[in-house]
């Protein structure tokens, strides 16, 4: 059972993991590379922003993918915890990481809370943010029992619904139902971003929801996408093919009249998809 | 100065546009291939459900867009009114069918509202339903001053703003801010279609979003994609283009981690245009 838990980074997900187990009277500590920023979220009721006295049940490491790695092997080096955890919204890089060079990969298992918003940082956290949202776990082929246990266990204290999956699998569903979306509203938006004034101002309600996740911060999500590269592309190149057939269908349309069946399929495969998500 | 309108097709358009102009005091007077509908539209406060003694001032042909020529044609051969429009989503096709066939096509305006309800048929009609909205009025090279003028007033009547474009401009503009979004989202969703349920029930407010369009109705949608297949096909085409290039990005992120310039490039370009939408 988790009664103390350390987190590393206290951003957006961080202090809001603190702030949420802290509902449950959990014993928090609070770090971040800037001390001030730990105290921060400390002065918000997050924690203390102190080592803790001895290993705690669970460290929740709240940091970019690229640094789980380091970051894990630093403080199991420290024997900060006695399982560990991460937060980054793709799984088999890291994993891969912790495989690779973490003193105890039994130790970690792999967490990804299916929630966030526009704004980051300590200031925008909320005790509430992950209620009745997903938690996607992410044991490698070495995870303990324990490690696992205190993974999902940190989901039910975050209000969240823990769902437990490989990496692998993890990174092919953010890549369809995260990652991909980003992307397909990227590419309509690309078209609007040279259109005359005048046209985008016809622009309705449609138009303004396809696009409207585009509207994201283009590094991260450079970032995000990276990550993931080889599911997403593998994704992607479907979809260019199913474009790719629409395309000359309507071209043959425009010819001949015929054709509008590969047109047809298509709508009525996404009136399934979209029917799926009401 | 417009004082009576016939409005051929009582549907939702039609009926709309009836109660809209009503409340600016017109005569209006109400025809459906249908009797009944015309009747259910005309108990609803839309007018009379009879042939005008004389000539009108306009008619509005609210009628699927291959049907605007045969119906233009039989309503001039019988002297219904001194000018002409329609409200159909595409404008090129109709056009082409009244220069070719209609004995007077200097008395036709194309005409377009930008307006629309998910439900269909002379119930769901509201004199509202144009208030603030575009009307796209598009002339012909035939196009009489005065058919111009009846065009521009009725969308005014009907509390939306005209802006006068000709029909390829409008097919151009339609089918980027509204025929392509609908397709890039059954692409999206279509995607959706198959995946296991596990998966489609972490899809979050961004796939959802992008996705919600595609649930309208396939076959309306055929027939809009058909009517203006040559510029959706344009589009589409160049869309497929920059599918293609960022696939082959990803694919090259996923082997060197080097490719990402131009996925980067993709999200800046998305985020530009979807801050206009803003």
């Amino acid at each position: 059972m988790i009664r103390s838990i350390a987190i590393i980074g206290t951003g957006l997900i961080g202090t809001s993991v603190a702030l949420a187990v802290r509902r449950q009277g959990i014993t928090t500590f609070l770090a971040d590379r800037d001390g001030a920023v730990a105290r921060a979220a400390a002065a918000r009721g997050a924690g203390r922003a102190e080592a803790p006295p001895g290993p705690v049940d669970l460290a929740v490491l709240a940091v970019p993918p690229g640094q789980i790695g380091p970051v894990l092997t630093a403080a199991q080096a420290a024997g900060l915890a006695r399982s560990y955890t991460d937060v980054a919204s793709v799984k088999g890089e890291p994993e891969r990481a912790v495989l690779r060079d973490a003193p105890d990969p039994a130790a970690f298992v792999g967490g990804h809370p299916m929630a966030g918003r526009e704004r980051s940082g300590a200031a925008a956290a909320r005790a509430d943010l992950f209620d009745g949202r997903s938690w996607l776990v992410t044991p490698s082929a070495v995870t303990s029992a324990e490690a696992l246990d205190r993974g999902v266990e940190l989901a039910r204290l975050c209000g969240a619904d823990p769902v437990v999956m490989s990496s692998a699998v993890h990174d092919e569903t953010v890549a369809l139902v995260s990652h991909l979306p980003h992307l397909v509203a990227s590419l309509m938006a690309a078209r609007l971003a040279d259109a005359p004034g005048g046209v985008v101002r016809l622009a309705g309600r449609g138009a303004r929801d396809v696009t409207r996740i585009a509207a994201g911060d283009p590094a991260l999500w450079t970032d995000i996408v990276r990550a993931n590269a080889p599911a997403v592309a593998r994704l992607m190149r479907d979809l260019c093919a199913d474009a790719g057939r629409v395309a000359a269908a309507l071209d043959e349309v425009a010819e001949s009249g015929t054709g509008l069946a590969t047109v047809t399929d298509l709508l009525e495969r996404g009136a399934i998809g979209a029917g799926r998500l009401r």
